[in-house]
């Protein structure tokens, strides 16, 4: 038996460290992760340019289709082998990523609650909910840090897909978390929650 | 070593019955509760009818550093006697309850989170969060089935002191909560995430 979470919040939220600190803490023999990202739709048929353009905070952008059957083959037992995609390009890469499977199975991203396939297969559905001018704040930083942006296209971004997506999709799904953890990774009290539930569940498993 | 939880929430928001589940799921020899609302203040230099009109959603109205004063002691080992409030006439009872200490100590109230004395008592801090028309119809319900007041009458007591109280003290003390529980008693998932980190602080201390 493999227990699905699910790790929701907009971008900036601090999901993606809750994330890592649950796999840290529980070690990779314990929990397996699936980043909803790595799922982005391969477009060959476009040009780069067309490619940039897409909306990649809208739920369509995402083959959640083929997530869900990975979960479903990670809970009956099976490995399965993940896309990588190409920030630089916009295309999915030739090669993929090997998961095994695990007594605890992550499943991380802005949308993991909005399609009801998704949500179905969630155990435990947890969102991180960090006010919105500490999550930009940190977006703003990484892009700048991380991926090399300036500022003006971090902003021009933010307003044309990011923000309405989240209005529209993210801040919505909050309503099916089981729990809602304020200010994501540096939260401990909520992940010593989280982890005596999980390690009782990877014990019994 | 003594555990202190508080569950915090609007009025209806479901708090009540999830410290009920927590207590009843780890016994009373792990337990032990605290409500705030047993700790309204005694003012028997006013009339009945003054009494009525006091605010009682506002924090002035409760003796909380008694309370402090009894987590302090229950946290150090010493039973304590919490007083009896008589709602039917205003004023603190003659007898008290003799609460004893135990490994887990719930605090509950609209307004434990609000008085910094009290909330840095808490070791996890729990806020039931629940829609306010989900709130307002178990509030208007309980009053008129378990209180026998009408409806026009907790009509005017929500407008006049529940609503602001609610917008000026509980809602914004969410903020320090570690962990936001959606719809109270009914969350299943929520409560066997805690009930799983108390058990394992009730059978290590």
């Amino acid at each position: 038996m493999t227990y699905v979470v699910g790790v929701a919040g907009g971008t900036g939220s601090g999901k993606t460290t809750v994330s890592q600190e649950i796999a840290d803490a529980l070690g990779p023999d314990r929990v397996a992760i699936l980043q909803h990202d790595h799922y982005y739709r391969d477009r060959p048929e476009l040009s780069f340019e067309e490619r940039s353009q897409l909306n990649f905070d809208h739920p369509d952008s995402l083959e959640t289709e083929l997530l869900v059957e990975h979960v479903v083959a990670l809970r009956d037992g099976h490995a399965v082998d993940v896309p990588v995609y190409d920030f630089a390009t916009h295309r999915r890469a030739s090669e993929t990523t090997h998961i095994e499977p695990r007594p605890i199975l992550l499943v991380e991203g802005i949308l993991v609650f909005v399609e009801r396939r998704l949500r179905e297969r969630l155990d435990l559905k947890i969102f991180v909910d960090t006010p919105a001018d500490i999550r930009v704040f940190r977006r703003i930083r990484r892009d700048l840090e991380q991926r090399g942006r300036d500022f003006a296209s971090i902003r021009e971004q933010y307003y044309k897909t990011v923000r309405p997506m989240h209005l529209q999709f993210v801040e919505p799904s909050k309503a099916y978390a089981d729990v809602i953890i304020p200010e994501g990774g540096r939260n401990q009290v909520a992940l010593d929650l989280i982890l005596a539930r999980l390690r009782g569940i990877a014990e019994g498993a």
